[in-house]
């Protein structure tokens, strides 16, 4: 099983039985959620700004518009922190104290760079075929200005943690019995709903197959 | 309507006519949905750190165990940048570079500080009833070693921005006609689940009121 290397950077310190290092565990994660929230410095002051990955391998991918002072910050080289998070439930217990919540949450570290103009239209495809397969061919191309005004930046993840809870509340023993307060989980999922097509879509236009039973999380 | 100062540091850049700086879309967003990204830095690295938070007016608080990294550091008043984010749904243009997401975030600016020992409790009695109203008092009361561990900061919001975006693609208008692929919003939303009795729990303790028809995002 391979694993990130373990330093002080990407330790899992609280509740470290929760943690692991193992790629497959960390691409799971990445792989399970679009949302992504990439941290980044600007003049001593952290930023944290959501947006979509797309992974292949050990490498993340993110873009948009040039302009975004996320993305100029980052194509620089900085250090990056690049964490997905997906919340599966409130975990309900008989104290305060052991509340907690089920998630699922992938930490990456690494430098991010841009892309090359002529490698990011391949990207951005790989991209759109990973989150809609089949569906890059039924759309008009990018024009040259389009792509000018974009940035995509990869990043090797040099370093991970992944950090996971399921389950029950778990109590101290003697509250089972003497607290009469209900424990359990309240689940939470990202529910996908029904394509709601655009006001100026020609009638007849089929529902593609990519988003007929769309899985997420 | 109040605002928040606008500065440099929260100046919305890209697709600004999405931004805010107003407190009611600032909060409106904050209380959507429990779950926060937190923003800091440790020796030079950006560190992006999932959490719960909640809110009395301006002031934001989380907490979690005193051997957080995120606690140890964000407690000794480090700029941070809290982060929420609902993720609505894709959405699908006529062409690739129109493509986008509808969201709302909101990105928060200040400096945390930790609550003092005595003011503990009564915080996260404050948390608890935001977030399950009369469940505390069906609670076995905290130990005076639990509270010891946890610690709990506020942050006065310096600075915020909101930025949404709702509605179908935005596609050139040739595209329209031209274009034969599906386009529309594929929606997301939080679908809260039916409570799960923890194993343990004693037959007939009912399902609080609460729980039922639980309201997120």
């Amino acid at each position: 099983m391979s694993e990130y290397p373990i330093s002080k950077r990407n330790k899992v310190k609280r509740s470290h039985l929760r943690g692991s290092y193992d790629h497959a565990a960390v691409h799971a994660i990445l792989d399970a959620y679009p949302l992504c929230h990439v941290g980044y410095l600007v003049d001593g002051q952290p930023y944290v700004t959501p947006t979509f990955h797309w992974r292949e391998g050990n490498r993340l991918y993110w873009h948009g518009s040039s302009a975004s002072r996320m993305l100029r910050t980052v194509k620089q080289g900085t250090p990056v922190c690049l964490t997905v998070t997906l919340f599966d439930g409130f975990v309900m217990a008989r104290s305060p104290f052991h509340h907690s919540a089920n998630y699922r949450t992938a930490m990456c570290f690494g430098n991010a760079s841009p892309l090359p103009y002529e490698a990011m239209e391949p990207a951005l495809k790989i991209m759109m075929e990973q989150y809609f397969p089949g569906r890059w061919d039924s759309l008009r191309e990018n024009y040259e200005q389009e792509l000018k005004s974009t940035t995509v930046v990869s990043m090797e993840i040099e370093q991970a943690s992944a950090k996971v809870r399921t389950g029950p509340p778990v109590d101290d023993e003697e509250d089972y019995d003497n607290v009469p307060a209900w424990a359990g989980v309240l689940p939470m999922a990202t529910m996908v709903g029904t394509p709601i097509a655009d006001p100026r879509l020609k009638d007849g236009t089929p529902v593609p197959d990519y988003l007929t039973d769309y899985k997420i999380g």
